[in-house]
């Protein structure tokens, strides 16, 4: 007997349908229903064998649902929340894959207030940059982080749950507090693609542009490829997490600002020593790092 | 007949040793010596079948080369140019594998300035991350940009034969001023360097330096993938060209102050629009892209 017995995917892209397709491929689903906002995008998904069918409405989608996983952006998560909330059937479970957690924690308990013990918020560490069903793949998940951020309210069975759905599309699972998951990755993920954002929009505004970028090569390449990622999602998670975010920006404009008095005055050798710290810190974080799958 | 009868490479590493096993596959050199800090390094490479032998001086390494290329550190060409200006012979074609160019056209009007006509400056963009001779491969530089910074001093001649050199390993030449070369790099290469290694540095330092590493992943790994970069080159890069650099770390500050502002301020549309105009401009590139080699 399968894990779910029917499964609801709100927002089949990358992310949400990359786990239909590892649940299906573990065997761990029965029935797969998609929710969306475009209904081009839910008919593809069918084509794909993604999802079994496409639900024209949540009193549909939610009945006799037994988990649901809510893969939109998160500045979504609100108004999806609220429009789920008068069909949500008691037993049914609710995780999200939000890239930050605060946000929906708050939107959950605005909307979803009567069902807290069901509902598990979680973020699948995998990559978005290329997005939309046809991105999705059914190992995208093998050896990756998914962090669950429980609430208090949660029930253990629930819990349980979502991390064994997790666990079955080949997922490495932990736990952390909202507030410690929304630092952590404003710092490691959040800025970074801010920071690559902000470089090419500073290189493409100028008169030069073309004759700049004719000469970038591989470093920029890698250095820029998150400034591919998803605008409106990008978005969504930048003002989501702005507190945590302008908290990381600030820290790095103080390392910048003594880099730029390294630079100023001259000083090499404490040039090197920063370059030295980094180089170590960053091959000793990469040997470590053997199962990181490309986005 | 081959195109470079006896080749002298000073600094046998990656950019080095590619060169003299690029020329040795298209059959366009006779014998190649090597010159170096390190004997250890040098005995390697002949190990390697890189060079046919390690020169023990200048006088020796010099005598009858039809070619020489620099390819240390920027810091060293000083040094490098004092030491072998006594034993060069008029004849010899001297290039540099340099990032920067204006530094080294300086030390090469200090030290070489009876050499004008031949001494030919050049920059060939192709990565260093890996550093050493048993880094190095011939293909490096298949369908990678060389370019060549001329002075208003250099004989046709010679300014033929180190393009033909480089064309033989497979590069696509183009020329530049030696100030508008520095310009391009500092914005498209150096600066991200800088901001790769600072990122590293400020989390290194953190109290929780392990935790948030543990949750990096593969957007993080390329972002940072230059921040594994060789320290003293890095060093030498940044002072050489640090007019330049701060220039454009300047113009990055008030990128990020102008993110800053949309951060602090809520203001959705703009990030969305800005990451937009970024993403457009970096898939843009990188569809242009098609012959860029990893690094």
């Amino acid at each position: 007997m399968a894990l779910i017995g029917k499964l609801v995917v709100c927002g089949v892209g990358l992310i949400g349908g990359s786990f239909a397709l590892a649940l299906r491929r573990a065997g761990a689903v029965g029935r797969i229903v998609g929710m969306g906002r475009s209904a081009d995008s839910l008919a593809r998904a069918v084509e794909l064998g993604v999802i079994d069918e496409a639900a024209t409405g949540w009193a549909t989608a939610l009945d006799g649902a037994d988990l649901v996983l809510l893969a939109a952006p998160v500045g979504q998560m609100d108004a999806l929340m609220a429009a789920m909330a008068p069909h949500l059937n008691p037993d049914t479970v609710v995780t999200d894959a939000g890239s930050t957690k605060r946000d929906v924690i708050e939107a959950i308990y605005r909307h979803l207030d009567a069902h807290l013990a069901n509902v598990v918020p979680a973020h699948p560490i995998a990559g978005a940059e290329k997005s939309g069903v046809d991105a999705a793949f059914p190992t995208l998940y093998e050896g990756r982080k998914v962090v669950v951020t429980p609430l208090p309210e949660n029930a253990a069975s629930a819990v349980e749950r979502v991390r064994a759905a997790w666990a079955a599309c080949g997922a490495v699972l932990s736990e952390m507090s909202p507030a410690d998951h929304d630092r952590v990755f404003a710092a490691v993920s959040h800025l970074p693609h801010l920071l690559a954002f902000g470089l090419v929009h500073d290189l493409a505004g100028r008169a030069n542009a073309e004759l700049l970028f004719s000469y970038a090569a591989s470093g920029f390449r890698d250095f820029t490829r998150i400034a591919g990622s998803h605008p409106e999602m990008w978005r969504d998670i930048c003002m989501a997490n702005r507190q945590a975010l302008l908290g990381e920006l600030d820290q790095y404009l103080a390392e910048l600002a003594f880099l730029r008095a390294l630079l100023l005055s001259g000083d090499a050798a404490g040039l090197e020593q920063l370059f030295d710290e980094a180089r170590r810190a960053r091959n000793a974080w990469a040997e470590q790092q053997t199962n990181i799958v490309t986005e």
